[in-house]
């Protein structure tokens, strides 16, 4: 393998694709990035044995042929070149890179042990603009379940409707949970291609690095506006953006039935700034217990919502917030991370509160936008 | 103790004296602020043992008394306060902090149980400059040794020396080295009142807490300019800001003559730009191995200077500066860490570097100012 190509192409691949690798002590060629010549670009490519990535940089080809370097070596000296042009050539099993008046020998391994990543067809793909894409998937990401015990709720479920009317529009509907609170995200679609209905789970991890490699090329260029092509195939999922691929594997078993447990009548209902609920929501948080409880007291009559949190060991804390109410008195006691996790991924000024009984599921939205939906189970105390 | 005082300046203060504070379990009261009237003004002091803190907040007094609360539960708590007018009232063992529509009861201890803070009398200080102190201490204080086998090494050296001569400064010498490499700033000062000489050395801590307190100072008001007065007491020292007294114990012991190990006469000098320097060795520190070694080879005939590295496992890495050079060739393997600690720590676009032989102390210094003397040993390999 012989190429040139420029610093700020190579480090903005090295970055995309270096993310997903840990420390491998088992297998050291997953520390590796794979590097090779494909369609006249360079390919680099990485894996950690669920996600695998794969993205291109233009150069200038001389020779074809293939490497594995360690991936934060590359990657840690590349970023630290200077934005010039840099040359990039195998010697046996070594990687001999040049930059103006720096040269380096990268020991590296054959790429024939480098696991093969899937290959997925591009046919028939949902499209999807990149920022649409990144935001929706960042207000479900974090509610996923983080234990083993039930890995149907360690992924994010997505599912595709089809709508056959005329009128009708195709929608993705993006749920995530882990029993104690839930979000539920609606996209909608254009595709004239979405043909059919599907609904898949996608491992937590493989959502954050979608919303880290958009959140890349949105910081560093126009690509950011581009359309994601997915497409599943089997038990892999392919996100396809501009000369970057990521493919994933996908999480196996049902996932549960959770629009039952979001409620449609709602006896009490609150609209409130989101921002200072908010702020009086985290002072609350200071003087909690260990189980993280805060109390929450609607008053219709009185117009206030009053937050209370007490500890024998710490004090107590109490603070109020004017509010529009309507319905019912009520009292519920919540964990306040579970409230702040839904209150940080609403974008409006002020948000719903719908309440029904002191131990039934409270239903969170922002004002002026039905897409969302955040609901949290209240603390039996 | 009653009293009102403003959010803003309470946060500032309870910022400048909690951060000393650790987590203790085996003495709980050390968790603890210790609120007390004094003077018509709120005081809070800190303590680890080591290090005190007073610090003073205006506001108006209705009752005198005192108490002791968790650092971190009132910080965190007056941090998310909006800024408005915050009432302070104790009860019991108990303080009532009231702001607005919050209202917070904080279980405090006794403030009888604190420990009691050295007073040092305001007698014959040094006088300087806040941001020359800060910027001073900021250059040696990082080259203290961590290692406790030699207490003496562990703290920053501070030495005075007061000039008879109608011509001749006061100076300030710091100094600090963990025999590795040594650190050296001379000060200026027109104190007219020092009329003693004296050194002491003083622990690395007090030293960063001073940077950081005078940090603070400098980010949120005008005060960063004012003077700070130092006043020496036994075996303890004084730091009186503005409204804030840090006092440490010293640390005892004879400090090395270090004066003997920095070389005069220099065979070699180099004149070379410092970022391309940093950068360079940065990128060759990649490639160093276990004991972070990197070679530099200087070559006057050429007027280059080349960094070197190399491991058996990782690869190599070369690369070229142009610079001034007068006297011979020289080569010289160092730590690349504790030669970047030295040019992080100059603020000329310039440096000298002074070699004399291949094992021998090499000397580094900004280009146009004598004040700083950075001092590293090579590795013998």
């Amino acid at each position: 393998m012989h190429l040139f190509c420029l610093q700020k192409n190579l480090k903005q691949v090295l970055n995309i694709t270096g993310r997903i690798i840990g420390r491998n002590l088992t297998l050291p060629i997953l520390n590796n990035l794979l590097l090779s010549v494909e369609n006249n670009k360079l390919k680099i490519s990485s894996t950690n044995l669920e996600i695998g990535i794969n993205s291109w940089v233009s150069g200038k080809i001389q020779k074809q042929g293939s490497i594995t370097v360690p991936a934060k070596l590359i990657s840690d000296f590349v970023n630290n070149l200077p934005n010039e042009k840099i040359e990039l050539k195998t010697k046996a099993q070594q990687l001999e890179i040049k930059c103006k008046k720096f040269k380096a020998i990268l020991k590296g391994l054959s790429a024939d042990d480098f696991p093969i990543i899937p290959k997925i067809k591009d046919q028939s793909p949902i499209i999807i603009k990149g920022s649409i894409l990144k935001n929706s998937f960042s207000q479900v990401v974090e509610m996923a379940s983080v234990s083993e015990s039930r890995p149907e709720i360690s992924g994010i479920y997505m599912k595709l409707n089809s709508s056959n009317s005329a009128a009708g529009k195709n929608t993705i509907k993006l749920a995530a949970t882990d029993s104690f609170r839930l979000a539920e995200k609606n996209i909608e679609i254009n595709s004239k291609s979405l043909n059919k209905e599907y609904s898949v789970i996608i491992p937590q991890r493989t959502i954050q690095e979608i919303i880290r490699i958009l959140g890349e090329k949105e910081s560093s260029t126009d690509e950011y506006e581009q359309e994601v092509k997915i497409i599943l195939s089997g038990s892999q999922i392919l996100f396809n953006f501009n000369d970057t691929q990521v493919i994933s594997r996908l999480i196996e078993g049902q996932y549960p039935d959770y629009q039952q447990i979001i409620p449609s009548n709602l006896q009490t209902q609150v609209i409130i700034n989101k921002q200072e609920l908010i702020s009086n929501i985290k002072i609350a948080s200071l003087f909690s217990g260990k189980i993280n409880d805060i109390k929450m007291s609607v008053n219709p009559k009185k117009s206030l919502v009053e937050i209370l949190s007490k500890d024998a060991d710490i004090g107590e804390n109490k603070s109020k917030i004017e509010a529009k109410i309507q319905g019912k008195e009520i009292e519920t006691f919540f964990n306040h991370r579970y409230l702040l996790d839904g209150l940080n991924n609403i974008f409006s000024d002020k948000v719903m509160i719908g309440l029904n009984d002191t131990a039934k599921p409270v239903v969170i939205r922002p004002v002026g936008d039905t897409s969302y939906t955040y609901v949290v189970m209240p603390i039996k105390v």
